[in-house]
């Protein structure tokens, strides 16, 4: 089962603008900016009652950010839930018919394994199942 | 200043169907569904941590998510955060440069006050602003 709304990521051009943006819609800051390398983003964070907003811009063309961008605008990327056992639920998932794009999990922003489920599975919606990392 | 998120609306084209989407993705039901004849939309909503999740079909083809899906298809099609005063919080946006829809805020689902801030000053996002009624 899923848990909380961890976050929802916006996907935008320019994290700059957008941070002034958001900063003036939540009446607080980002309280952290972050790259992921690996994905070709940097992202910025607000805290929203118990969930966060993630902004993400690309940093390179080939980013999956710039690619949704090009096609659909900027706007809601993507929707995540918390998860304690992000395998598991993957199975249950799979199992019930959703369409997994990562079976195997893999890193994400703010310390999480992260997955995705195919929006085409899901009403359009692109959602991510994300696992706090234990060190 | 904006207070939680309060829900997500995903825009489906055939609610009995999201529904049992959303039941096996969630692993809940929904626990209420609601028609909101003003809007020509029928909606389900199911509870997540703090925020609820808001399927919203249309039924009637000049119902904006008859419009929204029709151009762009299912998926997310905004998100709400909680207020205490959407006057006072609709006043301070419009000062701000955001672009207010409803400067009168209207009666929405779930005994809510609501008003939507244009996607064209929000990185394309449709945000709602509601205020519970309070009887």
């Amino acid at each position: 089962m899923l848990g909380k709304i961890e976050h929802l990521g916006i996907a935008v051009k320019d994290l700059e603008k957008a941070n002034e943006t958001y900063e003036k819609l939540l009446g607080r800051k980002p309280y952290k900016n972050e790259e992921v390398a690996s994905e070709h983003v940097i992202t910025s964070f607000f805290k929203s009652g118990e969930n966060k907003i993630e902004l993400l811009a690309a940093t390179h063309k080939d980013s999956a950010i710039a690619k949704y961008i090009e096609k659909r605008g900027e706007g809601i990327h993507h929707v995540a839930f918390q998860v304690d056992n992000i395998k598991e639920e993957l199975n249950r998932l799979e199992k019930e018919g959703f369409s997994i794009l990562n079976k195997e999990p893999k890193k994400g922003a703010d310390n999480k394994l992260v997955a995705f489920i195919h929006p085409k599975t899901t009403n359009g919606v692109l959602v991510e199942l994300c696992q706090e990392i234990e060190e």
